[in-house]
């Protein structure tokens, strides 16, 4: 049978050549003086990383090996689709989470209770060479999965300037006769105002989905002022799967605030459009945009309503985000709209960007831009 | 502030060691002699491929560049939880998917109406290459988006034999009037029967919602014997956004009979639990099992009730599907059960793996496997 099949592979001569791997991060040893180990840390930067100046918010992600891939997925389609910033992701690989992760030493567990020692890692070591070593904005995200959703826990009440948003997923807050998450109740309802976004996610078969409930229903009525929190339940979800959907319905819920409001859609002005989009740069980094999706049908619309200024800002920022597809339709769009608002020379210049992009990339239009460039000169 | 940053590091001496790559698949050209040009492939192998020699399902996946990353996180994670057997991700890079994936020509469209060319280069091709490449065992998927989820109905309906299960993600029904859906209907209507499973999945934010709908509809009335379906619709994902959810939720469904069913572990015999097992290794490969969250709790709650020959068989189970963990507690349990049941000699033929296991991997607890063999051969 094999020897018919290798027959057959021969007559078909099939031919594979270049064979190359396909990378989602890069791996390294980092020295830890405040561990006293070497621990292992992987960072994912954003497609465009290298091309462009942007700084990014940083994803700190706990058991950062074994969620590596599928955190990597979902950031991959949720940013193509503007639900999110293009981000880094950092995630730090476990090697004795009870220790790590556990905010307190609990009886029969020898070696638990190293929260703040491996808090003091995170804050001392791991978070400046991070910063110094990669474009990070201020914007940063701590996500952790059962004990490591403790520790993110308690590392919002030890260090609350030291992240801006926190996963809480299928947390231990069993841990200690629930001692830590009692306190952690108690720094929320002593917190008068708290600039932070808090999702909790966990799966209905999770066991810790119990104390979970009991903590949520508690922080209901005690919601500092600023907060923005979601607590979600999975059905026909465990402990070990449902990290997948916790992670992608927190990052949808986090960077809620990226997608360009239905309002401003509706009633279009050039003002609350350029407020809304330098806000998520300001917030979310230079490489926050929403989709093509949402600008270009939006410039188009506004082409149709004849406000025509309105579609030269839209597609001018379709433009400029998505400047490294190198794409020249993106100008000629942006070119129509100056047209039309009779700007005549500021159309010809983005013509030219248009004519000079589609010889360089063999968009294969050269020609007609050339024409068009020629035919608005003889206007001016 | 950068310098003093700098300065910083400088005191901290952050040191980094040994920079290596996390690869999710190779990529390479494969030389078509069909589509006459060269088309990139990428395969993702799953974890334990190379110490393994089981054989593989294989997950066929188009616009497999864009849709790779969530994927292989999605499988990355069903499989650690026993949702689905570990399998062999095949990707296919798009190159004209408006030529490759319609099955008609339509007015207006210049190059379209290449499937037929598209679906040779895949059984023709494709198919044989993986197969005597890579280790693939019978059940294979096919799974497409958009256009390409159009294409997976017209395969379905052109080489039935060739794929167990497809994967349709907000198709493009509406192709040439909704023409191609409607054979692929009557298809369905005219077949009898049909060993398949089909998942359809959409956003609800999608336009080609509707279209799948209507087709839904009458595939309800019209379902051939021994087909398997669902139909899916996802709150607040659009039609570039739904690819991750659909393609989760589709894996979780097509391999759904991979999980041992609640009514051998209440109501267990060896019989009925091996026999499932079995089922899963023929039609998944012999890598397919059970989560250890499934045979450990199981096989200690047969201890408890005293089954000590339900908790061997499970144990055994459980020590020979993890071998490649070379975990010591895994030959413990067994020996334990072993003993309880009677059998000695195999009960030290157990410890004595778990004391080499130990040995070997640094476990640490030789002395008392040694110790536990020296009072067992005593009883002899």
């Amino acid at each position: 049978m094999i020897k018919v099949a290798l027959i057959f592979l021969l007559l078909l001569q099939f031919s594979v050549h270049a064979q190359s791997q396909v990378s989602i991060a890069k791996s390294f040893e980092f020295e830890s003086k405040i561990l006293k180990e070497q621990r292992t840390i992987v960072v994912s930067l954003p497609d465009g990383y290298d091309a462009s100046k942007a700084a990014y918010p940083v994803i700190y992600l706990l058991d950062g090996v074994q969620n590596l891939k599928h955190v990597v997925g979902s950031v991959d389609v949720l940013t193509r689709v503007g639900s999110m910033p293009p981000s880094i992701i950092v995630g730090i690989k476990s090697e004795n989470r009870m220790k790590d992760f556990s905010p307190t030493k609990m009886a029969g567990v020898e070696e638990s209770g190293g929260a703040k020692v491996f808090l003091n890692f995170l804050s001392k070591e791991l978070i400046p060479y991070i910063n110094n070593t990669y474009r990070t904005n201020d914007f940063s995200v701590l996500e952790g999965h059962s004990l490591a959703g403790l520790f993110a826990a308690y590392t919002l009440m030890e260090s609350p300037d030291l992240f801006d948003a926190y996963i809480v997923m299928g947390p231990a807050f069993w841990w200690n006769k629930e001692e830590p998450a009692k306190d952690f109740k108690a720094f929320l309802s002593d917190s008068d105002t708290l600039d932070k976004a808090l999702y909790f996610g966990v799966g209905k078969e999770d066991g810790n989905r119990h104390s979970l409930k009991r903590f949520v229903k508690e922080l209901k009525n005690t919601t500092p002022k600023g907060v923005r929190w979601k607590h979600e339940e999975f059905d026909d979800e465990g402990h070990m799967s449902a990290p997948l959907l916790n992670n992608y319905f927190a990052l949808k819920f986090i960077f809620s605030d990226m997608r360009l409001p239905q309002a401003v859609m509706d009633d279009f002005s050039s003002e609350k459009f350029l407020a809304h989009e330098a806000g998520i740069m300001k917030k979310y980094g230079q490489a926050a945009k929403q989709p093509q999706e949402i600008y270009v049908p939006l410039a188009l619309e506004l082409m149709k309503q004849k406000d025509y200024a309105g579609a030269v800002t839209v597609f001018r920022r379709n433009a400029e985000a998505y400047i490294m597809n190198k794409y020249p339709q993106n100008y000629v769009w942006l070119a129509e709209a100056l047209e039309k608002n009779k700007q005549v020379k500021e159309a010809i210049k983005v013509y030219e960007q248009a004519y000079t992009l589609s010889q360089e990339t063999g968009y294969g239009e050269a020609d007609k831009f050339a024409e068009k460039i020629k035919e608005l000169k003889a206007k001016l």
